[in-house]
């Protein structure tokens, strides 16, 4: 082994891009079971993906990164804070310390039992019968009870799985978060209800044809800047965007035949999470500085183009033209400002996914308050149906009528996603701290989006979040680019300004 | 370790099941290379192919093997000849010490260089330019001559990889075996040049929508045995079967709007392969007793379904009804007489998979000549095309007028595959060996066929051929199942029998 400490910062980042490449052969793995692997395949596959994660765990954990570690980070090269080279070796050190407390059995069984436990929450979803996936989910939550306590924590096992989504953040302080959330949310919700916003229904069992839906959603994300020759389109079970490499990042999504608004949203929240991956150096692929800083951070990216321009009154005066010549019998009789009213409804519903932005952070409450439950052992799978539908009565005033409708809906959990959740609400938080920032620098941006302008906003956010990959914690990298820690007022006062009914 | 002869065994075998389910990880990564992988994601997929082969070597040379196989080999277990503990030693042994020879770096880079060399070929393909794609072919070929080095041989280069498709085979055992095919053939040709046979052209220029070609094609491959929950059809650039693992096995098809025939015979070629893989014991998973036998057998198993049973009379007697009612437009009016002529019309064509039965083996005697040229360096990349488009005129009398049609067709040089093709006439010499054996056995199975009856057939190949594995040798396991040993002559009179012009 080499003795320099440059020879040795070299080895360094030559084994963690090997962990990462083998780590991408089970992001595809993964992504193919859920968009194209048949259904008998998944004990193979579940096989394969705790084979490839013991693999990656063992040279996640190999031995010499211990002493490549000690001699770069005694070297110069560690000092020079926030530099490349300081990055990688702090987050590599990160990596490791986290990775080595794991048992190698556990890393493989977590695999397998995830794959396994998708497939049977995906044939209960499809039956409506929770009762064949309750068992999964047991074991789920007792897998996380095990990760965590290898991990170790100082006050709740809920903060060791945090830190896999969200490096830094604790219970506590999403705790205070929610509750001022909660706090500036609830008034507002409430003085929406049986408003005109709630009630507009223009395209109510309107029709929209899925093949037209799919050329014109995805024709945006490719004008705004997803590279169709680095990336693909799919139909999905749900909607998310998986990266298996440079040049190889996949989105999935679905279209309701029905509801047009629903999958156009989804592809510009997917598109963002996908120019995001798209945007990191792909010069650093494998380290640190090729990675994205956290989950929150990528769902900020995602709810940003969602919500802060794909239904911004700017974005449609550029498109909703071109999208009444697509749909000419659902929307020539609807106006711009009802098309929008329509597509910014606020109503109480079931569904997470669907939500609209004002309610969607009380959906993230409940499974926050759940899984915190399911953790501890407060709550048992086979209680949670009850469990959840008493909290979407208290939270949103309704109750689902099947658990399809329900606690079937999510597939996180069932993946052993858990601690994921909350990320949703902080993406939310910093997409409206971002977007407030971008508008004062390059703004006004509804004026360049009404003129199809999208490429400022997009470069701005590559020049301040994408290309920094993990040099910053989260909360730095959100401070250094808006002049603000995190903080939820700015996602009080959007939504407030948005959403208030005039008076 | 444990010094029992069973623990050794079963140590032997659980190795073995872990080198192929990593190895597995791979055909993914190959089969969506060929299906979804999007353009941009090939360098990053030939890494990922490079890391894992790399990865698969170091298992199949684990030093473990040495020491296991001795013991195995000194025990009862290896005594019993043909039971499963013997073949299983005899095999595992084979499969390492061929392995051992090769060197780790080779390995990587025969993997690296073929992901990039196969999109190299499908650029050029599309683009038809022969150019771009040359140098990647003389970098293969010289790759290629790199592992017969390493691998060893007595006569020549070509055994030596020969020896991966078709174990035991050689390059003079084939050159008689062609010798003697030409020698039935030639004249065979020869008399239906001019004939009726190859003028019919009932279906030329008509329709044949692609949904309801996939729909009806895919429909029978299903009712005749294809699993649907253990695999799925694919769309690709060239047809193809893969499998994943058991319960996984997929196929690739192509379909031409003006040729039914083409896409249909392709979907019982694949599903004939797929059937093989179906067929084997998933309980010997990963192991030589779950393994086919050898390419040609494989092979075998598709030129049967696809020639033996989808272009006879009583497959269409059964068949035909129903498919006049999927396309009326355009075979209402075509008798069944006239359609299966034309879909068994001989006339030499320039493109390999698309070519009748009596005319495909010169194909391939075009391919064997021109790899052994390649590999032998006696021609180079650059002077292929007109290579290729010589032995075009003097075996078939035509000449491709684009390389696309000519030496950019296929996709096996390019993903490194030489010594392959000769498996496809062996196939088609087996194949005629097996049907002839269960018409004996089983048969008449035109009557069965006429009467939608495959059941039979399929379950004579299972018991025949899919069960053993890699029990026997391909020559031996013919011999076993017709009680010949492998002979053109079966197909020569096959050929002859159906397709001799009525003097």
């Amino acid at each position: 082994m080499t003795s320099s400490p440059d020879g040795a910062y070299e080895e360094l980042l030559r084994l963690s891009r090997d962990t990462t490449l083998l780590g991408s052969c089970g992001q595809l793995l993964q992504w193919d079971a859920e968009i194209c692997m048949p259904h008998d395949g998944v004990k193979h596959r579940s096989d394969q993906m705790a084979l490839l994660a013991g693999l990656v765990h063992d040279r996640a954990t190999d031995h010499r990164f211990e002493d490549l570690l000690a001699a770069a980070e005694s070297s110069p090269l560690a000092d020079e804070v926030d530099s490349v080279e300081a990055v990688s070796i702090r987050e590599i050190r990160r990596s490791f310390d986290r990775e080595t407390k794991l048992p190698r059995q556990l890393v493989e069984e977590l695999a397998r039992v995830s794959a396994l436990s998708a497939q049977a929450w995906s044939d209960a979803r499809d039956r409506n019968d929770f009762r064949s996936f309750a068992p999964w989910l047991d074991k789920t939550f007792e897998l996380a009870r095990e990760k965590a306590d290898a991990f170790g924590f100082v006050e709740t096992r809920y903060d060791a799985l945090l830190e896999d989504y969200e490096p830094g953040m604790t219970t506590s302080q999403l705790s205070t978060l929610f509750a001022h959330l909660r706090e500036g949310l609830v008034p507002l919700v409430d003085s929406l209800r049986d408003s005109s916003a709630s009630t507009s229904e223009a395209q109510a069992a309107r029709d929209f044809p899925l093949d037209r839906q799919r050329e014109f959603s995805e024709g945006i994300a490719r004008s705004i800047g997803f590279t169709a020759d680095g990336g693909r389109f799919d139909l999905g079970p749900h909607p998310f965007c998986a990266t298996i490499g440079p040049g190889d990042v996949r989105i999935a999504l679905r279209y309701h035949r029905d509801n047009f608004a629903s999958g156009f949203l989804a592809v510009m929240h997917e598109m963002g999470h996908a120019l995001y991956e798209q945007g990191l150096d792909a010069s650093h692929y494998g380290t640190p500085m090729g990675e994205t800083a956290s989950l929150g951070i990528h769902e900020s990216q995602s709810r940003l183009w969602e919500n802060l321009v794909g239904r911004t009154r700017g974005f449609w005066r550029h498109y909703y033209p071109p999208l009444q010549k697509v749909f000419p019998e659902s929307l020539s009789d609807v106006s711009l400002d009802s098309f929008r009213r329509d597509m910014n409804r606020v109503a109480p519903g079931l569904i997470r996914v669907e939500a609209d932005e004002v309610t969607y952070n009380l959906h993230i409450v409940i499974r926050f308050e759940l899984e915190r439950a399911l953790l501890s052992g407060d709550l048992r799978a086979a209680d949670l149906p009850s469990a959840w539908t008493e909290l979407y009565a208290r939270y949103l005033g309704i109750t689902p009528d099947t658990d399809r409708t329900g606690c079937l809906q999510d597939i996180h959990w069932s993946e052993g996603l858990i601690g994921y959740f909350p990320t949703y609400t902080l993406g939310n938080v910093y997409a409206a701290q971002l977007f407030a920032a971008a508008d004062r620098d390059i703004g006004p941006l509804e004026d360049a989006f009404a003129a199809g302008e999208f490429t400022g906003l997009r470069e701005w956010l590559r020049e301040n979040i994408h290309r920094h990959g993990k040099r910053f914690p989260a909360a730095a990298l959100i401070e250094k680019a808006t002049g603000s820690a995190p903080d939820p007022s700015a996602l009080i006062a959007s939504l407030t300004d948005r959403y208030r009914p005039a008076s």
